[in-house]
């Protein structure tokens, strides 16, 4: 049920303890979609690994050619635990991740330990792939949608879902409320407020 | 006066003409403005270099610890033409871009030419340290506005500010709007329309 992660996840708000993000860099990622979510999340105090596919730190060729260069390889850390793993879009990263057992088997040791699951744009579909979250309700990119109404709730009116341990969201337009709702999750709405107004964003 | 860089901006986008856009990456630049800028104006059509301040295509530290790996140094490419420059925020890379010299003088030719000229987010105090575009409107991060209200008609309740050659921006939150108002200008308002609508954002 997750309650228990869910008392904890409150109780480190409560205390200020330092929370952690593993963010997946894929070729092919959608580069606003992933540097969103790792700058916003670094800005609300969270300690975020950015770990590229693959066993070397070569910089990633992203969906829009831009060159980013990964913290780590994932296989050096897929054996941690992180209080949130977030999959950036992008078709290329998406189809990556969903090809990689590496991902599949941390994104299930991820939700057997009730930590947070974080997908946006085509990323749900990674989900769906390696059997994740099946039944819950999501939302993600709209060409999108026909791969994941069989096996999730599809909610298409929201920009932001969050069903339990998993966020959901629909593209590069959405990705700031995407990363700002990581952000309270781990370190409460006020912090979350604090950083969008830096933004020059409001968040309610 | 820059009517006749005007006519031809109007002629190339009537002919659907390839546009080029010269963004800097410095270090400490604000990776979300920096990539918004570089895959928006892609997405637009318009041809993108990226060049590191520096003699070296070595990756680019930004604001919250991204490494990104830039095209080109901008030592190769400073004596190319390019349609738009455009100018990142971040406290860091701004500050390193004021201290160029090499950056002083591709902003002065981009100026002589007609050429467009773009700064977002603490970027526009790099006009003013190279003695650029004096006089005109603009906007910035707002806490950059006293280091710009002596040499400029500062406006403090628009997102972007358009004044001839020139186009300005706030922050991340407005990043959009700013790659947005550059690809209207370089590729067309109807092109900039379809890009948003695939950001899942809306461009009036």
């Amino acid at each position: 049920m997750g309650s228990f992660s869910t008392l904890t996840r409150s109780f480190c708000k409560f205390v200020n303890m330092s929370k952690s993000a593993l963010i997946i860099l894929a070729p092919g990622a959608e580069e606003m979609e992933f540097i969103i979510a790792a700058d916003v999340l670094r800005r609300a105090g969270i300690k975020v690994t950015v770990a590229g596919l693959g066993d070397s730190t070569e910089p990633v060729k992203c969906s829009r050619d831009i060159l980013i260069v990964p913290d780590t390889p994932l296989s050096k850390v897929a054996s941690e635990k992180f209080d949130v793993v977030v999959l950036p879009g992008g078709l290329g990263g998406s189809n990556a991740m969903g090809d990689s057992s590496a991902v599949g088997e941390l994104l299930k040791n991820q939700e057997a330990s009730g930590g947070l699951i974080a997908a946006i744009c085509a990323a749900p579909t990674v989900l769906a792939k390696h059997g994740i979250a099946s039944g819950k309700s999501l939302t993600s990119y709209p060409s999108m949608k026909a791969q994941l109404v069989d096996k999730y709730s599809y909610v298409d009116d929201k920009n932001v879902v969050q069903d339990g341990n998993l966020i959901t969201s629909r593209g590069p337009g959405t990705a700031y409320n995407f990363a700002l709702k990581i952000s309270e999750e781990l370190a409460g709405k006020e912090k979350a407020q604090e950083v969008a107004k830096g933004l020059l964003l409001s968040y309610d």
